[in-house]
């Protein structure tokens, strides 16, 4: 139950990124990221059913991307900006890896270069 | 024809999200990002046959978040930097919006706070 609710890093990325692969829920998203709206206002520009945009709502809460909360008869919706996050963070990751590894080629290079070598590299 | 070699952005990211959707397919990012390796390379950390890791493969290519190249009987496996900051991109946005949000919000608080008002918003 605990690993229900709270699901691994990899499997949260899994989950984030599967989210984030479909234009409706990334509209949401982008929407959601300049504040808290209800479902039909989130439906409406996307020309979507209620059920339809519910669906898509359902994958983003279950990403934690999106965070909910039933008020009266209007359900209103936010972001959760630690979830977008993770992921972003994921990529810095790797972009820091291969920065770091062009440095290193960059270094490398240039001492062939200082030692009056010629070098074929085309990369 | 063209619309299938040049997907657009919305379906670019589709398919970057998708290919990333997957612990498998990460972690062979996260290696190629450590510079280029071969698909038995790729494989092998993964306890994974080749013709699995092919097909994983094959989807980070077409989200071009990788690229390979046949030479001899090996194929060469490289990092796209470009397809992953598409997706950074995205996300980076999405940050820029919801801070701006923050901020905004942030200031009218302030503002009722000098106004000597007193607010009972939670957040």
């Amino acid at each position: 139950m605990i690993l229900k609710s709270m699901p691994n890093q990899p499997q949260r990325l899994d989950q984030t990124f599967q989210a984030l692969a479909d234009p409706a829920r990334r509209a949401m998203v982008e929407r959601l990221s300049r504040g808290p709206a209800s479902v039909s206002e989130l439906a409406r520009p996307l020309s979507m059913s209620l059920p339809a945009a519910m669906q898509h709502l359902a994958m983003l809460e279950d990403a934690d991307l999106v965070r909910s909360k039933k008020t009266g008869r209007v359900r209103t919706c936010r972001i959760n900006p630690a979830a977008l996050s993770r992921a972003e963070q994921w990529i810095n990751q790797r972009r820091a890896e291969w920065e770091h590894r062009l440095d290193r080629l960059g270094r490398y290079l240039e001492m062939l270069n200082n030692d009056g070598g010629e070098n074929g590299a085309d990369e």
